[in-house]
């Protein structure tokens, strides 16, 4: 018995939390209730508040959940790069395409949010820099970069900072094209500035 | 008395965009009514209706007139500045600080409403596109930047999308001194990428 019932919880969770960021990508943060969020996961209002007591819980649940299978994903994919310096375009490609999707979409709509309203600010800034954190770390291991050179870490810092304004450009109009142009000289900058012949290490570095 | 008609229409129309970044960076989206605005300018209703039709008009007319402050003072604090190789690291730092003000949080605000409202996106992605050629076009003369050289033109856009991210990056905490340290890093890319010696060009170029 035990076994299913734990099973039933965890998807009934996985679909709360995926609906609360389909509804916050669609209605914004003021659409995005409780009822709404779980009319949508086809869970009754109870069950909802039974694993997430508020709004914000499930919320910022849904977004650092996203948040990780999207890292999982992205060191997946660069997984099957092939490794040495063709490398270097796909990766940038791939680390400037990171807040182009629904859940950047999700993210901006709760920290805009969160700039209007303290108790939301109050969770999602620690889950922020959690999730940066761990995004800087992974943005390192692709790059194949050598952080103990001077530099080198606002470097990447500022690669991934890229990619959120490069989000930002995205959110009204399909900014593809443009973006794969700056990917394409971002993959020539980064090479030298980074240090290390980009991508050897990524590929095998475990994750 | 003509004179003073059209002088008092323009302090109105002033104070009223005045107000509305203001509303637009404390309320959000939502609490930026017309009603609002019109109470803190201190102006009837009636005749912010009159200079300003629709909230959409009033608050998109409010951005593009902060962003074209912006730009003047921009250019202004530039002409300021030492030419020569120094010049690279105070461009940098002014670039990459573009979007931590009223200013950005404001037009933060809009975009992401307009992410879900058609209408406010009608009226906001051609602002957005004329602003942005603008501080393009800065941002070349600043950086003495040859956008004949390939990649010059990708550089000197990837500038601006970082600092749209650093903006992003300062919406709910103070990044002040981790944005410091990415600018000069920044800096140190920027000159041999752009292709010119940064600032020989900047302080002379006419506006």
């Amino acid at each position: 018995m035990r076994e299913p019932r734990q099973e039933r919880s965890r998807t009934t969770r996985r679909r709360l939390m995926q609906a609360a960021v389909e509804c916050l990508g669609e209605l914004g943060w003021n659409g995005t209730t409780v009822a709404v969020i779980a009319e949508r996961a086809g869970v009754s209002r109870g069950a909802a508040q039974h694993h997430f007591p508020t709004r914000e819980d499930l919320v910022t649940a849904a977004v650092a959940h996203v948040g990780d299978k999207q890292i999982v994903e992205l060191r997946a994919r660069a997984a099957a790069l092939p490794s040495g310096p063709s490398r270097a375009e796909p990766v940038a490609r791939m680390l400037l395409d990171l807040y182009t999707g629904p859940m950047f979409r999700a993210a901006l709509h709760l920290w805009v949010a969160a700039s209007t309203d303290e108790a939301l600010r109050g969770v999602l800034v620690p889950l922020e820099a959690r999730v940066g954190r761990e995004v800087h770390r992974v943005a390192l291991e692709l790059l194949g970069a050598d952080e103990s050179r001077p530099g080198v870490r606002e470097t990447v810092q500022a690669t991934l900072d890229l990619a959120r304004g490069l989000g930002l450009a995205n959110l009204l109009t399909d900014d593809t094209r443009r973006r794969g142009q700056i990917a394409r000289q971002w993959a020539r900058i980064l090479e030298p500035a980074v240090g290390a012949p980009a991508g050897t290490a990524g590929a095998a570095a475990p994750s």
